[in-house]
């Protein structure tokens, strides 16, 4: 289903649509990837969708979802293409450099073939969205086994993206429909997150956060800092990373306009931002955590099947599923496209069609 | 309401009753204590209840309430008198050493004398629950800062009935009807807490928590056990806490015959041991975790009305409200009696009447 009926046309039509596309990288084709798309666009999810990937991976998966015959699948020869194919079948673009056969892999492996592949897939997409030929980028879920048996450098998408343009400072968003949560720090041991933290690490996400809020609509979004310490340190009885660091980058932020308060303490500000109207309205828009935990584990806590994971900080919206490539149930027919739904909504959102 | 009407009379009657009483002590009169225990009892939910406190302010609370007539509000010259007095009041014992003229003190204010009222309240409750007179002590929220001006030396609850009970080691637990936390380090700055980790406190954990399942009639609970780093540790790329500390405390409880398993990845963990039959039944009993906000930030999430705190590893059942004196709505009538109910639910299941 389009977000507008205006701007993206719902009927088969080979008149040209004004709209951009949304840039689908198929992820990992050992992965559910591809089952989750063929689901999506099944549904009628996907319709400003162009899907990077292989058209033969995407049949496969098709045909394991039950879908072959009311989803048919468009090769498009160049991505200019995409406006004049019917927006009812699923656009698929074979970037330059994807392998051959990638059908004959088989589900639940990792594989260096189906690594570089991905790889190619989002490389792609990221070159569409820079050039501003994609209004943004959801990538379907890759496998870092797969990304390294191909020799590929780069633990995950964020960091690919964040090379490809340029090494911009970047920051992870987990969101559903209750929260939204920025990440200070991710991928490090929790000794070295509090000794990674300081005034500008924080200053920075709370830019980024501010921006992205303005991204999907919100004048001056409402930013609750988490802190670091039990009861946000009880002033200084429980350490003092919140009045040596976390209470000037807010300061510094507010100073700058944006609507930053804290810190809060942090087994009690991601409940306050839970926002379930009517009887649970949230009181901010977004939390910004210390740690990797910390802010997962409330956005995780009732089910991924909602979850997006957004890249802020990029100079394109690119947001992903939050689960992985599910070996265990590639090639079953049987993956939830929800997330990727969820992903795909986020991405309409933070990207309008007419910008 | 009586858990088992077979040990507890629910009809008014002089007939003396076989079951000892929930000791219930008081809180800090200028606190929403004695609402929230009015409440309770108005709602027959305090039946089983000897609460120790101060009878004006019970009363002054039930006026608060608009409850004066429906509730009657017994004085108790002596402990022993409790399974005479009709269990449709409520029965309170004025311990030794309670000030007097409570029900003077201000609502919502710190205060010495508010502070010496609850702790006398507790110590007394502490010993009729040692002395096997009450089968549980359940506690109603004091202040610390009061608590601090009456020159008691203990930050709160916790600390004083682990001084009470000569010392012995306790954990915290919360609990709500969907998740059960046990928490490993509590009121520590996070840099603190995870130096204060070693292979003994996990496995002193995992015992207490093994033996409170056990009370609460699980024959060999399934104890989950959270990592400390992100992805807990991802095979020690993200910090070695899980592989040098966690893991061999899980194998040296399951040589002692406990369910222990893990360590498993913080973030997802706790969305695992959620149980909300019949769609998400939980995988877990208990989860244990390492640090304050890594527990209480999922237990917290959906809100803090039905939480409830344990104090695990006292020689009698103790367990209390999940939430604080509420000044800032103290002697409104509004106080919320849910999460006391709760507590007062635990602790007749984890001190059955008839032992």
């Amino acid at each position: 289903m389009s977000p507008s009926p205006a701007t993206l046309p719902s009927t088969p039509s080979c008149q040209p649509s004004p709209a951009r596309p949304i840039a689908l990288s198929m992820g990992d084709p050992s992965g559910i990837g591809a089952e989750t798309i063929v689901r999506a666009a099944a549904g009628g999810q996907a319709d400003d969708a162009l899907v990077i990937g292989s058209v033969a991976v995407l049949r496969r998966a098709a045909a394991c979802c039950g879908l072959a015959l009311p989803l048919p699948i468009v090769e498009l020869d160049d991505v200019a293409d995409w406006p004049d194919a019917p927006p009812d079948a699923l656009r698929v673009w074979q970037p330059p450099g994807l392998p051959a056969a990638l059908d004959a892999l088989p589900f639940g492996q990792v594989h260096a073939e189906a690594g570089r592949a991905a790889a190619v897939c989002i490389n792609a997409g990221a070159q569409l969205a820079l050039a501003g030929r994609a209004r943004a980028l959801v990538t379907a879920p890759i496998h870092k086994e797969a990304l390294a048996a191909a020799g590929i450098d780069f633990p995950g998408h964020t960091e690919m993206l964040q090379a490809a343009a340029g090494g911009v400072p970047v920051r992870m968003m987990l969101a559903n429909e209750q929260l939204r949560v920025v990440l200070v720090t991710i991928h490090l041991a929790l000794r070295r997150a509090i000794d990674a933290l300081d005034v500008d690490g924080i200053v920075q996400t709370l830019r980024i956060s501010h921006r992205a809020g303005q991204a999907w609509g919100l004048a001056t979004p409402r930013i609750a800092v988490a802190g670091l310490n039990p009861h946000a340190g009880e002033g200084g009885l429980f350490g003092d990373e919140e009045q040596r660091i976390i209470a000037p980058a807010i300061a510094a932020a507010r100073a700058e306009g944006i609507d930053a308060r804290g810190p809060f303490a942090p087994d009690t500000v991601f409940m306050r931002a839970r926002h379930a109207p009517p009887a649970h309205p949230g009181e901010f828009d977004i939390v910004v955590a210390m740690t990797h935990d910390h802010g997962l584990i409330p956005v995780k806590y009732l089910g991924v099947e909602d979850g997006v994971n957004v890249t802020l900080g990029l100079p394109f919206v690119r947001t992903s599923p939050d689960h992985g490539t599910a070996f265990d149930i590639a090639g079953s027919g049987r993956a939830d496209p929800s997330s990727l739904q969820a992903a795909l909504r986020m991405a309409r959102r933070m990207a309008p069609a007419a910008v």
